[in-house]
């Protein structure tokens, strides 16, 4: 670690794990960070609580409990770059203090929302599946593309309308798609915003020929599309699962999909790894996918961007703007775990 | 077939093969353009001959030398409804006749874009590829994405911008791309309106993390992405080959990708079907395609729509604007081989 | 003139008149043009008949009837900077021939474009109205706008759908506007391409809060708004005339104005220049133009470019793309007149 | 007034002032609004004491020091009708205690970049003074329109970038517009999400042919386009003001309109109403508006909606969304002076 003393350079508190340094600093971007700010990185809780009481910010998934904060007299900003906000945080005294809770979540809205396009555009053309047969030679030219949709003009739904939901949306722009959303925390204007038709759960599984599953899990979304859910989708429909297993009655989705009724790509299991004999393996109407579609180099990248652009907003006296800003309201219900 | 006879409606000789009529021809299609036109089909040189003195436009691949014409008195059309158009009709005539030759390539362009943003985010993404190895057990989470990258903002290269060109730079405008664009038979004004950027092909590749081929072919076409080519594009750049294998070298292409240089996904093969022990069924870095980019059997529906839009037009004696209209110039130029 | 002789440059024989030569050539433009061509600048009917034979272009709206055209055996094609295709062309002798009728209408669509948004935005805000009442010193702050709308969300009705059409459809794209077409020459299906909705006239009126006049003058168009088609639009509604004053029932436009009944921008006039004692040049509800949508410095330097281009093109065997292409069924419906 | 008494609603003050119930409420919103809340109107300062102590929400500019706050002991939120966030009200206690400070400015995002792109195009075309000449007999047709600039592919700048800069720059996007934004409040990262340039302040004022002054009024902001940066405007360039007079050297730039050195569309002023014989009056470079671009029915009757969107959003537990939420960090930076 470095020492922080005898200068004025505010103090940020660094330890990202599970992340790498390298793995979320670019090198230009840790010299300025290092440049700019006094970082500590602190791997041990002895060094970090002897540095908490002159630090400007931390940065990581450190726990921080109501009695560390009384001592973190100068923080101004708590900044998560794993990408779940977690209940080791007194979140409350952060909000009632003013210090900044930011995360990471932005960074993974733009790959998540490709690899979810990729994912539906795989299911409405057998891509995947096709490839296979090619290899195992017995692929069929042409005539063979029967159950094949196009995207364009396709009736879309996204259960859930973040930063996902609308960096996904603006990928379905050039696709002149119908777009339902079903996103109870939003309004209907907020939605239209975006041009896209806000509607309830049922009419939106209704209509939609792609599903896209994009939903955080919280206490109300566990479930949220269980079987009821699936059996009113369209007969063929294709279902696209990339925010998280648990809103999905997963078991009553493989069901479908071996039954033929419908066809699905996922990326998020109940369990991951998944158990070597799942019966999904070898199912043929699925896109198989490892917990693969946020976690590329460059995202990881983007957050040292993030931080730094955040840290010397707050620096300055300005609002963060960069990383995502925990709410009140929100911070305590997400339900993810954190990555293994 | 029925007979045309006692009545003024507009005489249309049809015999969609390869098609088949209720493969291009939604019912309500059929309905109005058999109410609005006496239509004849037409299986056999005779009756074929017997009607085209009558015929107002004929609907198929039919063969129409100089001598046919000169007894087609009141033809005012042509419309292929196969895709290319062949050698077998006397094109010089029907332009100097004011006969209308139209062609269907325009339903391929939106399958055939999707299909090619579909391949390209596979080849970013390794969807397929890890499929692939989950079916066999050894996927692995999150961390093994390293070869991952987005398209957002990256440089992109388009080999040819006819209708299959612009349907896909649409779709790519919300990923921002730098898209460079080669098509050596408009000027660099006619691109720069799409927010393209012409370039030289030798630019092009140089630049191009994922490369589209789009170009049919033409004498001038035929292997023009070579060797050097090849050679020239970004290491572990992504080649998706939609348009006519012949474009590209293709020997030379396998061996970069057997030899980890490249990634390519592969729509169309110099011969089809593929040799049951061809090399390529088995290399990693490959996506495998039989020729399934634009027949899908919403475009097929699209064609029959665009004819009766078109024949309608010309009988009202508007230009027709549905389907493509052959120039002169380029018609003799195709060397596309026919469905098989 | 430059003589045509002992050289292999095609022949281009150009007259731009009215356009001037430097008002229609960047410097760099007309060097290109001058060094790959050889063009004989032609003002009188003699010199112009000495080369014609040798011409493999003429650009300008010269006179050819059959009988020159007999004479202009290598001619391949006419370029017309002027903008209206007159009837002093034997046209059908060019399609037979498959000499190239191009005009330079394109050039208009941007300016005429960004024109026909600029009046509707004024008409909903009476922007130049309280430019007005504040130079009279009677503007009223803020609360005064009572009649404002917004141009965004609204239902908007485009008369006729061509290159202009087209682009103010595009401009129009971020208002997230309600686009009905009204354009008899193309199909529904070919409208909805462009995201518009295809419509009648009578649902087009009754439906726009802002009504576009786009079409073209020909037999069908004249007087196509006429009184009935004002009286169904919605009270208040914005009416943007930027094509011809013959496709609107003018005084009927202008009575309904004068009532308040109506608010309309009128940029084309039934003469030009309008009498000095006209009755609209003191209407509170116009927003007055003469003839100033299109005519703008930067499109008549876009002709040359668009002239060399398909020069260009030509020349190599290959079609022109930049120009606009006279079809044998529309060029002889045109009714504009030419530029005074 | 309506007492609060007898039952659960939670109870909302209201007291819109200067804007009127009518003005913000669609009959439609206010009897949702007074169905689901307990809607107390409160003109008088002993009313609102009485019942602050059980209000849910404050809806109005109400002062609220930090005694008033400390007897609003179940207040969630303070709704800011008015446009300005002004020093009457204790934001650090707010914000301390999870009140939400919300502000309608949203609203005027869309009607502000509707009228201030309405501005730019009628700089670029002359088209109010062309109107004028037109009442004055003074018109000239067609050719006279050599000042007339495309705003396709101009580069534009824009001197802040929030709310508005970001509507204003949706509008653009058709347009092509090289845009350079200069926003001192947001890192290079954030502006280049939005397609935009980020640049000094030189920088941009030496590229933009049309420049949008859209900056709040802050101590760093005043006079922040001073005589220096009109100068180093390109000749001829087009300067649109439509967020505060004190942003500009307001002298300064009326000099460089009288000197034909720039034009300028001006919507907000030092001083207003505009003295009588006030210079800016009788300039022929100018267009005239009396702060109407934002002010709008539409607008007005949106901020009804999005009170009623948040109120019920804080009631069930969620964030705010439709409203702008105040920060700790600009709250106080504001020195916009209240509607008059």
């Amino acid at each position: 670690m470095t020492a922080s003393s005898g200068n004025s350079k505010p103090v940020v508190l660094l330890s990202p794990a599970p992340r790498g340094i390298a793995e979320i600093f670019r090198p230009s971007t840790w010299t300025a960070l290092s440049t700019e700010f006094d970082v500590v990185q602190s791997d041990t809780g002895n060094e970090f609580d002897a540095v908490l009481p002159s630090a400007f910010a931390v940065v990581g998934q450190f726990d921080l409990d109501a009695q560390r904060l009384a001592r973190a007299a100068t923080l101004r900003a708590v900044l998560n770059v794993e990408g779940n906000f977690l209940p080791n945080v007194d979140y409350a005294t952060c909000f009632d203090r003013g210090i900044h809770v930011l995360g990471c979540g932005p960074v993974f809205a733009a790959p998540v929302a490709e690899y979810a396009l990729a994912l539906a555009l795989d299911l409405c053309r057998g891509i995947s599946r096709e490839d296979r047969a090619f290899r195992a030679g017995t692929e069929s030219y042409e005539r063979s593309t029967s159950d094949s949709i196009l995207l364009r003009d396709a009736t879309v739904g996204l259960i859930g309308f973040g930063s996902l939901g609308r960096a996904l949306r603006r990928l379905l722009l050039p696709f002149h798609c119908a777009v339902l959303v079903h996103d109870p925390w939003l309004p209907d204007s907020a939605l239209r915003e975006y041009q896209v038709q806000p509607a309830g759960l049922r009419e939106t599984v209704e209509s939609s020929t792609v599903l896209f599953v994009l939903a955080t899990v919280t206490a109300d979304s566990e479930h949220l599309i269980g079987a009821d859910e699936l059996d009113a989708l369209p007969h063929g429909a294709r279902v696209v699962l990339v925010s998280r297993a648990a809103v999905v009655d997963f078991d009553a989705l493989l069901d479908r999909v071996q039954a033929g009724r419908l066809v699905a790509a996922i990326d998020v299991w109940p369990d991951e790894p998944v158990a070597v004999d799942h019966r999904a393996r070898s199912m043929r109407g699925l896109v198989l996918s490892a917990h693969r579609a946020g976690g590329i180099p460059s995202a990881f990248l983007e957050i040292g961007e993030r931080v730094l652009d955040d840290l010397r907003l707050v620096e300055r006296g300005l609002p963060p703007v960069r990383m995502q800003r925990a709410s009140r309201e929100l911070v305590h219900r997400y339900r993810n775990r954190p990555v293994g």
